[in-house]
């Protein structure tokens, strides 16, 4: 893009910067969104096919990359551009900017490629000064309206051009003081009860206010005007909040906004006027509905903002029938037209219809699964786009928890609202943003209790397990960020009152205070007092714990429509890490297509067998350690028989024992005495073993195979369980594929001394039991020396489990479990760009991987490669294994359906 | 080697496996040694140039190799053509195997490429039978010679071929057990005391234990002894202690040995006989003196076994005048011919000299330098062949610490011996190998002290600090393995009374125990009880501590002449790693052209300033942070100031702050609650503090540049010290080259911050003083991420220095401070072939450090390139960062001599 440009720069001073739009065509179309945001590209394409946009132009996102580049400055073309698209809009309207018979007012929007949704700023009413004012009075016949519009554009302008804003020590906004004191001059409580008179004083007030501020007068030049508001636009793409966003949803800076000036059109002209917006389907819950609100004489802001409640769209039709009736017919050219639930922002100016904005409607993980099977069941979009549509961790919200139907009835319930983001959410009470980012980072689960939420509310709403409003519609701030990040959600519930000061919240006789817990049921609207349990989703109970039919469930249905399409498409396989019987049950009934990981450790902590582990790690000689090894080894061998069982012949990758031996020894002194008596040892000998054992970096330690290398008896007794267990089940008729897996390996000797007891055993077992083993042996590649030496290693291994966890410590050189110290900051920093815990460090971590990758077919072509480590859940990571060419990815069990449609949607990538 | 053996293998039928040597003519010549080994060259070599070898054969090390990948079986040519050398031997020498007129006698020995004293397997006079020995009796006119040869090779050929060995519970080898049997029974004390009646019964006895022990009688078939013994030679190559052997010396297993089949000669024919070893110069002190021992009416394992204490070779010139003018001949040809150092074997019979084997001389540290370059100053060898022929390693036995002279003149003395290891060793007294590998293994310093020493001693002797024997010369088995592992070794101190039961050793009126400290001096011979006080060597005296002048040395001017040329042949700078004034004058004084590494955060823990320092990390507020930094400011800009004084204008790597910040704090209750009260907090402070930094995993942590970018102040303070003190050092006229180094960088933009920190620093004390700054600013490529990374890092750094300790740590997933546990056990399984952080792991690391170098350079064409762990001393490390390309390897003071050789041997190789 940068090259691009920089090319176009030197071949020619010709360069397009503005694209106009009005009157059924327009310079750029629907698929600009690069060049021109995304409602630059929209509106153009509306326009196009037809729909009612006023008139006005686009300046592009290179005009904002040069910007940034060249010190605040603009292309010396620009000007003359915008001044030709101005002309244009001016023919077209039959009004001047400035004109002092017909003025134009105009609109200063940005635009970026990818919606961010109140992150930057917004002029409107641009072009009025005092004598406009006027005019626009007399021509209107409202003279109400004018000064109103004239009141908020000196209000927006003075704020995000001129920069007057609240100073330390004020308590309010300067503008909505001087509000306040007209009003209570004027006796009256709402804005709507003030006088032309109240008005006018107010703009004087205004006026004066921005002179004692920054010194000057209030610009009178609507030239002036705009390239002021231009430039505060441009500016608005580095403010903090917009740059926190983009680090949220990984919207790159380079990419820059476009600005869209455009022809103003008025929902506050009186009461054949109103603004709204609406979404095609219900965005929370996917349902076939139009939805969406507006308000009466009113402007844009004044919906989302949420300071007046709006009204739902279906009463537009008793309201203004006709207007309702376009609308009706403009939500479904727009679905047929985008293929996609669209969320618009309408405005009626004396009953005549506009359209000021369409884009894909943010969606909760509910919505996005229903819209995009019910599109393909309509015919709208193929099975293909359905796949490719829906974020792959938004089936995560179709399988989150809900709460308990008998907890909730018993639940007291103090309020409700409107159900803006569904699931169930419980946690402490917080009021502010700062509040829930220290609490969460104490590990608290919190719920965001705020009259309303404004965009510097973001970093608590990240922080929030569920967000909770007295004020605001459905389409709210709260209501949107809420749906897009797949927060549980309430909005509007007007009876709450909440009192910032105090830190409490009173609702239904109770009063909350910071820290009292809440819970929020955000797909019914429902606020409870205090905890609510919470039990399995709907889809979670026909599949696993079928207490649930699975015709009873739409959501269900849906899902299992979805996932018949995702196995369709996807290359790579998907397997689960589980340790046990019952893991492998659930993972099995979410599609996994064998065990990727099983931790054998896990099996030593219950009852009986930590007593002979413990045995076994207080052994002094090989004779006492092979007679506690032989107490563990029917509870293995039960264990694998389990586990072999339920896989009735998919493969099962087994891990040798990993974890450090001190890690199963008690560390307090009382649990050291009690251990003492129960085996009947001294005491001293217990701690002494302990302190033998102590590392200072266990990480890297005394652990994975250098475990099986010290005691190849530990791995003996491990492969016999196996084989034992693999050789009963067998005779059963049920294959069995154990995939015997070696971990830690740096060497490949380590390697080979492993697979030798593993082969020797499995020939004992075979002839002991009279039969053969089908199985493979390899190892992890979880260090970089194995990355690096895996052309060698790969002699040895019939298959390469990636362990990303700990190949991620190593490679950066970062404990886990330590690095929350600093993980925020280097997060803020922009040190790296996601948390590499989280998604897999493509150009650290993933180089290795591909090393491996290359060195390792290269010695053995059909080498077996997949993954083990937590990013084998994590979408951007799924997919990075595929375009990495593995054969499987292994996740938790809940993670199996994301893994599989992030595996799809890499497939048609 | 493999291949191309294979290769001949397949095309022909013709292959030599036997080399002839005899009367002046021979097969093979002394470049032969991969093919005849070591001995079986030089015999080729030694014929060639007219030195009296008696005649015989080598069997090469191919047929070692095909002998071990063919099950133990010969190559199908091999029988001819040893028949056909077996007859060329005849034909020389006139006799005939097994022949009952004049029977030949014959010695197999091994010899592999490099020499391996002891480690395998030698048969003397075979040949021998009932029949023949009564011949060789009635010819030789000396039946007790006879027949002392007789059982002599009953016992050998019983132990080695026939395997009649101690049994579990016996006490003694069987053999020993008949010999004591026979002397109780003639009542004498001596074997020389036996008669030749007593001999005869002796063999009698011998061959009804070979046939009691293998059920069968004892071969009497000269050609079946022979291939018998063959067999066993070849099979020696892969017992235990020679593969000990190979591993501490890093000889591949698949070298192989060869066999060597040579007429017999006997030193043990009467008083005319003798047989002795010998070295053309000191191989302990390095002087020009011919040097050796030898023993009247011996065999050459008398000699090196240690049984009887040999005679030195001077004595020679009155026992045996002729023969000693012919060895003295032998001497100057060697040398002349061989370039180098020889250790010879001869043996006199009846006055006739035979040489049986030369070799370049195993010696001292200290003598591979004299020698060496006295050498060049004789114009034997080149200046070249000088640097190449000394191990780098042995520059640290020159530099290694002697005996304080007062300490040792007043400590208490106890015995003396031959002067066989110079050097001072202090430790405790252990009794054998396996008590001396335990203590060592605890961390003791310990003392072998043993009557004499056999291979079986071994790894007690490499556990071991000194060794102490009461029997044997400078050439037996004890010296010979002490000087070519640079210990110091004290023999043959004859007065000792060693008992191995009761643990105990009794000389000069003290009898020490197991445990008990004793102190030898190896280049004096003296034996202390107790710790005695060791002082720096000559060198060190010389060059560091100035107390001695350099023309009272003649060590120091060896050395000094060395170093010049190696100075001259290097192309590597070697810096050194010092983090104070002092130290870095050390270091100049031994050479090191900067500092590669000053550690700033050393200078943190002395004094006031370790408050200062722990003030600022309990700090809760970046002011309190800042005033305790400014406290830390003025010691840090001192240091500085007294090490940019001391290197004069040579460049300085200076490391910011490193360690995780609790290394800093006390973690005692009673530590924690003094520096409460000198701080004037509170203990919970302090203790909440510590427990807040508390990390599982330290070394992946918090720290390096992770603290910089968390707390900028950190470094712009340690920016601000060392711009000040530059400023103040240039003012004197002293140029200062600054290169700052940023640790622990795995991301660019890490590295980035940093950077802007000190160029901001840099830029405002240039303002302030004044003054320009000639500085640098790069970073250690410390873990893996960076390597992978380092084109993108190079775009910021100017320079790499790599930390390879860390960088090994991590690659390898493997904490040095835990691998304790099991490292022995991986060098033993060879899963490593050395420590990974004592030399540098080629593959791993190093194709890590590959990868840096090559993106590195890729994006920074002139990046400087450098390396500061521990591996920049140690000799294949150097190299190897030699190969690699580097600017300079940086290693603590003492190291630097040793890094400037094993660089120059870089550069010429």
């Amino acid at each position: 893009m940068s090259a691009k440009r920089k090319k176009s720069h030197g071949k020619s001073a010709k360069q397009r910067y503005v694209y106009y739009f009005g009157d059924g065509k327009a310079d750029g179309d629907g698929k600009m969104k690069p060049l021109l945001g995304g409602k630059g590209a929209n509106l153009a394409e509306m326009t196009r096919i037809g729909l009612p946009v006023p008139p006005g132009f686009t300046i592009t996102t290179e005009v904002c990359s040069y910007f940034y580049e060249n010190g605040r400055k603009y292309p010396p073309e620009l000007q003359a551009q915008v001044e030709a698209a101005l002309g244009k809009i001016e023919r077209s309207v039959g009004k001047k900017l400035g004109d002092l018979d017909k003025p134009l007012l105009l609109s200063v929007r940005s635009g970026a490629r990818d919606s961010m949704p109140g992150m930057m700023d917004t002029i409107l009413n641009l072009g009025m000064n005092d004598h406009v004012v006027e005019i626009v009075a007399e021509k209107s016949g409202n003279p109400r309206f004018a000064w109103d519009s004239y009141r908020r554009f000196i209000q927006m302008y003075g704020d995000v051009v001129l920069g007057v804003q609240k100073r330390e020590g004020e308590e309010h906004e300067p503008f909505e003081t001087v509000i306040e004191g007209i009003k209570h001059e004027a006796g009256v409580e709402k804005d709507t009860d003030l006088t032309v008179e109240d008005l006018k004083r107010m703009v004087e007030r205004f006026k004066a206010l921005v002179k004692e501020r920054t010194g000057k007068t209030f610009p009178q030049d609507p030239r002036a005007q705009m390239w002021g508001s231009v430039g505060a636009v441009f500016g608005s793409w580095n403010n903090d909040r917009a740059i926190v966003y983009r680090r949220k949803y990984g919207i790159p800076h380079e990419w820059g906004t476009a600005v869209n000036v455009q022809t103003m059109v008025f929902g506050n002209r009186g009461d054949t006027s109103a603004t709204g917006v609406a979404f095609t389907r219900d965005p929370a819950s996917g349902e076939k509905v139009f939805y969406g609100e507006y308000l009466i004489n009113a402007q844009g802001e004044d919906v989302v903002a949420g300071v007046r409640t709006p009204k739902p769209v279906a009463e537009l039709a008793k309201e203004m029938p006709h207007a309702h009736k376009e609308l009706l017919k403009v939500r479904a050219t727009l679905e047929k037209h985008f293929k996609d639930m669209q969320d618009l922002e309408f405005t009626v100016e004396d009953n005549r219809l506009y359209i000021l904005q369409t884009r894909n409607g943010k969606r909760t993980g509910l919505a996005a699964v229903k819209i995009a099977v019910d599109m393909v069941n309509e015919k709208l979009i193929s099975k293909e786009d359905a796949v490719k549509r829906i974020p792959a961790d938004s089936l995560s919200h179709v399988l989150a928890p809900v709460f308990d139907r008998e907890a909730e009835t018993a639940a007291r319930k103090i309020s409700s609202g409107l159900p803006a983001g569904p699931g169930a959410a419980t946690g402490k009470v917080v009021f502010n943003a700062v509040d829930a980012v220290e609490l969460a980072h104490k590990g608290d689960r919190v719920v965001l209790v705020r009259v309303e939420t404004s965009p510097e509310d973001l970093r608590g709403m990240i922080a929030a397990e569920g967000i909770l409003t007295a004020r605001g519609g459905v389409s709210s701030h709260a209501a949107l960020v809420a749906r897009q990040m797949g927060k549980v959600c309430v909005c509007g519930a007007s009876d709450l009152r909440i009192d910032y000061e105090k830190k409490t919240v009173t609702a239904g006789g109770i009063t909350l205070g910071q820290g009292d817990y809440i819970s929020i049921n955000g797909t019914a609207g429902a606020v409870y007092a205090g905890e609510v349990q919470t039990a399995p989703s709907e889809v979670v109970q026909v599949l696993v714990a079928k207490s649930l039919p699975a015709k009873k469930s739409e959501t269900y249905g849906k899902f299992a429509q979805l996932m018949t399409w995702v196995d369709k498409f996807r290359e790579l396989d998907i397997r689960t890490n589980a340790d046990s019987p019952d893991q492998v049950a659930n993972a099995l009934a979410f599609g996994a297509q064998g065990v990727g990981l099983c931790r054998t450790e896990h099996m030593f902590f219950e009852g009986n067998r930590i007593d002979a582990m413990r045995e076994m790690i207080l052994a002094s000689k090989p004779e006492e350690r092979a007679a506690s090894l032989a107490k563990l080894l029917p509870y293995q061998r039960e264990d694998f028989i389990g586990i072999f069982e339920e896989l009735k012949g998919l493969p099962a990758t087994i891990r040798f024992l990993d974890p450090p031996l001190h890690e199963f020894l008690p560390h307090g002194h009382d649990a050291q005495g009690k251990l003492a008596d129960k085996l009947g040892v001294s005491l001293d000998q217990i701690s002494k073993r302990v302190e033998e054992l102590h590392e200072f970096n266990p990480m890297l330690g005394h652990r994975g195979c250098r475990l099986g290398i010290s005691y190849p008896e530990i791995s003996e007794m491990q492969a016999r369980a196996i084989f034992e267990a693999a050789a009963e089940v067998q005779k059963k008729g049920i294959k069995v594929k154990p995939e015997i897996m070696i971990p830690l390996v740096g060497f490949a000797k380590e390697l080979k001394l492993q697979i030798e007891v593993v082969r020797k055993v499995a020939a004992q077992v075979a002839r002991e039991k009279k039969t053969k083993f089908n199985y493979l042996v390899g190892t992890m590649i979880e260090i970089p020396r194995a990355a690096l030496l895996a052309g060698e290693i790969a002699r040895e291994a019939e298959f390469f489990s990636f362990g990303t966890n700990d190949l991620t410590q190593t490679t950066l050189g970062m404990s886990r479990d330590d690095s929350g110290s600093f993980l925020p900051q280097y997060l803020e920093l922009e040190i790296f760009k996601a948390n590499p815990f989280a998604t897999i460090d493509q150009p650290g971590v993933g180089r290795l991987m591909e090393i491996a990758r290359d060195h390792g077919r290269k010695t053995r072509p059909n080498i077996k490669l997949g993954i083990c480590g937590e990013h084998g859940g994590e979408p951007e990571s799924v997919k990075f294994c595929h375009r990495l060419g593995l054969n499987y990815v292994s996740c938790s069990p809940f993670r199996v359906p994301i893994a599989k449609l992030a595996a799809a949607q890499a497939a048609l990538a």
